[in-house]
């Protein structure tokens, strides 16, 4: 790891240079206290375990607007007015931003990066320009791209939706989109391509054909699955779960809905799930659940690493910093044997009210830390503390005899019964909670 | 329809005769307002539409205790110390209250109806017995059994689940109880079969195997379905879905979550969904939206029938009197052709402070009502206001033409993208949901 | 009423003309089917009764932006880029529309009504001019103002609170907003003047001295008070509830913490409290249950009519439709003698994909269309149904005897000891919530 | 401190010992990791801030129903069929419990202790026969008792409230039984007294007179405290608050809310707050935010100790294991210099399925061992984060000049609009919540 940084022709976080590993004991606030790069957890070093990633729209492109408020982060890459000089500047700053950070990756919407145009053709070409200079950016930095999208949201025209659009007029304009930033996924070598649905759900079910418009969206991934395919990206389609917001019921609402709807339309080879924590709190799940369906399923893609508040009820991205959900995301993550194409991107933001440029890195390093602390809690616990093996034992009727073969689906439902008969009343076994959640406080 | 009505050896309900339609004016509350059992709506009568169920637990078997308070409600049937007897007498009771109350159908749990014994063979003998009685009441007054179902979540064996428990000598039981509550259920001609999961899901992520315990309700759900299908059961197998209460997380979280699930397990030609009304709302759906889940998968069976308090996070099982919930789910049934084997059963308990014999028909009698007015509403909005038509024009644009190939998988990602180029940018069409809401309250 | 109305140098909503009332049956969605403004109920019309007012800042201000996208809704009087030119065609809208609608009030922040200005003196210069015209605009109509406000959130100098700021400077911002709100609101005859606490309260607690906070917000409302009161100010200040949304946390979280504030700091003889029924929700009380604290307190000032989403968390300021939610809050209302200074303010916006012209129109009939049969409903339920009488039974024993004089404060804890000894245990006595919830069904 | 325990008769807890520290590394379930009882932490020993309290009526009383199942917990002090030989066996139990445990307070509802007898004058005797014993227990052991308080929500007839029963003659059973138990309290040398209203509130507004119902409390509650300083109770009076539970609604529904009831009826000098954790959660609060709203007030009394489940939305009263919200707890309550009478009292149960006697062992080292370490991370906080500091300086303008005036009501509208205009636009600050909360985790 190197400790060199990008900068552009200004260097937009003046005075914060690489930020470096300096152990738990540090008053340093712009240093890791727990994530040392390098350092061994399982065999695998922590860069390699958490793949962390920047996203490109809080970080360098919202501002701190709410709907009560307009924004307060007035950064030095927004001056100019020039929209392509302005997504330029920004390009500068979001590559020195991630080089003096040291996370290997990011993420972004074509939108992030470049303006919509006056028409589709113009919007391909700022992109495909701004994507030039991604590529240029990435060559020189040695950053890696871990997912594209497309914002299919934020105009106007997909108020109603995009693929579940009812004009299809709008549909041809999110394929418009999608098929672009496929391209511009594939030219910057990402590893995933991912699809949040934004406004695929409805206001009012009143108004809305569910039926048709889930078939509609199976159609429209099918197509973006197939052109992808064709254009040489290898990597894995990934469904962001999310229950409502922006609109009050999204399809997409969680990970089990989203997994029966990838099985149900085929679709289950191509595309994973990419879960985020605030979505799953939204969707009265923990993230440890989401993260424990999808495993299940085989169908764990990648994480966007966030948290919500837990006395409001609307998506706050706030920076990840709770240990214990990383503990236990942590435990699903070990057990799972890690990432493939996946990683861990930061779809969190600093509050509206943390004006400070070192606000976003403060963010980040508290995220980074967090995440660092808790695989190695994980790691120790699965290795020494004695829940792995207390876990399998309870299943341990399952394993032969009988047990066995019910579980292979050998014994008829008469057979069981008899069983009932012979053995008499069973034993109550305790689950000892409390002793986990003990544990876990004692490895903390 | 008759006037007559069961009594056993005692009346238990004195002074309350056959409840009858009196219309809106009436000031009985001892009578239908809206409830009008053979008056034709929509080419069937009411009765044929909303095939009510009275529920045997709420309504003869819970007392009005909560978690904070032993029971306030002591009715003469359970006068009887002996269990068997008092059982009896809660049968008389039921049979009086329901050919009192005119509701055709009626549901049960095994428990419900007969004593758990000291084993697996005294409680079939328990079973059996006051099975060959409720068929003499059957016959003896033209009730009929909507659904039976066994309670594998009320004794302490099944505290860590029961098809998901970890102990497989635990599994046994249940299977036990479900084979004898199948053989009930045929034996009293019900339409249908019910799975409620009470606890199945878990207390605890981390000392759960998820995946395991999943596939185990799979196998046992093969079990039980062979089984019925073995003895004679022609009718449904449904699912409940409930997010949580009593367990932290339940497995059948929604209709999406067991839709998805029994696909995957190849049990959809035999299982369709149950829909409660509150557990909808515990899983921050409105009740029309699970209903409609389900019929855009032709996996709609019945519906119980009850609400939750909104300000309240628990199942607090009330009479449905919302007549906006109720309109929204006549409407999703309508459209969907009306229920098949299913019916409305009303999952529901009087409130705890409700101590009057009579508060138990006041309660049916306003959800009959309700349910009866709001498919009186609905029949009309699908008539007369135009809502049918206005929400298929919306999607006019897929019924021809490129819409139509979109539809159909003929269009890939380039050629939608040159439509897109072509068309230039579409028009936003208004959702109109103030108008919906207001024509559904000009109906009202 | 006239069929009057006013336009403007250009008519805004043409096509559209005065709302008449034409009964239940019409099939015209820009009709009042239950308003009849001068309809009489109980001894005063419908107008007297619900005093309709039409926020300025969702109605004309607001363009359909959320947090996921931009204006949708672009209107015609958004079309002046220079700000005080569109300013005043928008006052030319407004007015047309609220003398179409013939809704009697409206309601305006600051900043709705004028551009906030480089410096506090042209703000102060920029808000007179408006006023100025607006009072010509009241005067050539018979509008009237039911209340005005400043607008102390959506300027980023108020991110951290605004009379609650940790920096003094702002402090003296939202004193010199407040001093001319309140002098324009002098000028245009306000009836009330609310303060709505946007931002007074807090992101994270640790970084907050609530105490001091609090202290700081009483100490600004006693100024505010006296200026108003030095100015000629007769009207009622008003406090508006709510728990959460922008910050995190709100100091005026429900009514009963308005009312202990108001108590505590000697501020209850000059200020009432304004419920929102979204607000209500968020707290997690019903809208009925939020009025009932304020009318048992003598401290009900004035209504913002709107409602949330069951199932979102946050603020959707929708159209109230709900009928039970405006029967409920009628019911308190007329118990309470109806209102004083106060009137019914739709807080409502129409839907982000409502970008029809006339769905602003149709969003408030449907409103007014709900409280006009609410009050009905409302009144026939006190007069005929016996909820009045029934509840007032329930508290007979009280009444006289020793409940009175317990009531008086007479007995001690050893005389109520002694009671309870001979009188031996009490019966216990239905709620018959089942028939109240029936009632209200019966005379919907 | 003691190494010695009680035992009775027989010994309840066999194979169990007095728990000791062993420290972090220890990994003897049965022993405190963190806690040590003598360590000197901020001037004062671990057992001396912290006051720990088991709580009679989970620990010894529930045995793990819910309302989906009947209890699990069968343990060995219930054996006793005769409900007084019974009350013996559970208090021996109980001061085994105490005394193994090491916490030196307990606190109980009559009922809990003693039970209810067949009339007033019976439950009297068999209260006061336990305490007799108790007295002597506690004698023996050096036990002391946090708060006494009644069970006035158990039994059928409180179920429409006992104070607020629109019954007189429940009242009077309510003024019974607090006379009795403030006798107890006194006699056991109680600390406190506490009132938690279990159905003081409403199941429906529409059938409540709330304005009478809250008099009669507060007549309720003078005559508890009047009677309680006539024989001799030196202690705190105490108001638990919760939202909702058994009630739909109920009146002392948060901090705010009592706070302001207690101030409104004149009752603040002798009746502070007893805070719950799982009470604030229900509320829509954090922990620290019912406590910062106590201290605030000058009136936090105590805490009840536990926690809610975030994706569950009842009174899951589980242990206390998380550490942030503790840290949070602790940092209020060393600003406010620390428990007075009040102390830390375990209102928490194991799960259901946690039923091997060891689990309530368990259970209460791990919310001792969390407290006591949230103690020493809290004051770390306090005296080398900076946290405390960089709150103090965001407020520095309030400290001295025109901010100081404004705090002390010196500077009326006019002034404070002068120096706005003067001052010109105000820097915005950052709030710096990111930097808070990385401290937090670091110190951790």
């Amino acid at each position: 790891m190197t400790h060199s940084y990008f900068t552009g022709d200004r260097e937009y976080f003046p005075g914060i240079g690489k930020i470096a590993f300096e152990g738990r004991e540090s008053d340093n606030p712009l240093a890791f206290k727990f994530y040392d790069a390098g350092k061994v957890v399982a065999g695998k070093t922590m860069a390699e375990h958490l793949r962390f990633a920047v996203c490109y729209w809080h970080t360098f492109c919202a501002k701190g607007a709410d709907p009560f408020g307009v924004d307060t982060q007035m950064f030095p890459w927004d001056e100019p007015v020039e929209e392509m000089r302005a997504a330029r500047s920004r390009m500068d700053a979001a590559f020195e931003f991630f080089t003096k950070l040291g996370a290997p990756y990011y993420c972004f919407h074509d939108r992030d990066m470049a303006p919509e145009g006056e028409n589709v053709a113009e919007s391909e070409r700022n992109l495909a320009a701004m994507v030039a200079l991604a590529r240029e950016r990435q060559d020189a930095t040695g950053m890696k791209l871990l997912w594209g999208t497309a914002n299919l949201f934020g105009h106007p025209r997909y108020m109603n939706g995009a693929a579940t659009n009812p004009d299809f007029a709008v549909v041809t304009h999110a394929a418009a989109q999608v098929k672009a930033a496929l391209e511009a996924t594939v030219e910057l070598g990402g590893e995933n391509y991912v699809f949040w649905g934004g406004r695929e759900g409805y206001a009012a079910l009143i108004n809305t054909d569910t039926r048709r418009e889930m078939d509609h969206l199976a159609r429209f991934l099918h197509a973006a699955r197939d052109y992808g395919r064709s254009i040489g990206f290898q990597g894995t389609f990934l469904i962001e779960p999310k229950p409502m917001e922006p609109s009050k019921h999204q399809y997409d609402f969680d990970a089990q809905t989203v997994i029966g709807f990838l099985r149900h339309y085929d679709l289950a080879d191509d595309f994973k799930v990419n879960v985020e924590a605030n979505h799953a709190t939204l969707a009265g799940h923990s993230f440890a659940h989401e993260l424990q369906m999808c495993t299940d399923a085989g169908l764990l893609g990648s994480i966007d690493a966030n948290r919500g508040d837990p006395q409001n009820g609307w998506d706050t991205d706030q920076f990840a910093t709770d240990l214990y959900d990383a503990i236990q995301a942590m435990l699903v993550l070990l057990a799972d044997g890690g990432f493939g194409s996946g990683g861990l991107n930061f779809d969190a933001k600093v509050r509206r009210e943390s004006v400070d440029l070192e606000d976003i890195f403060i963010g980040h390093i508290g995220a980074m830390d967090t995440f660092a602390r808790a695989l190695e809690v994980a790691h120790a616990l699965r290795e020494r503390s004695g829940i792995v093996e207390r876990k399998q034992a309870r299943y341990a009727s399952f394993d032969s005899g009988d047990g066995a073969r019910f579980a292979r689906g050998e014994l008829d439902l008469s057979a069981l019964r008899d069983l009932a008969l012979d053995s008499g009343e069973p034993e109550t076994l305790s689950g000892k909670q409390e002793w986990y959640e003990n544990v876990i406080n004692q490895y903390l």
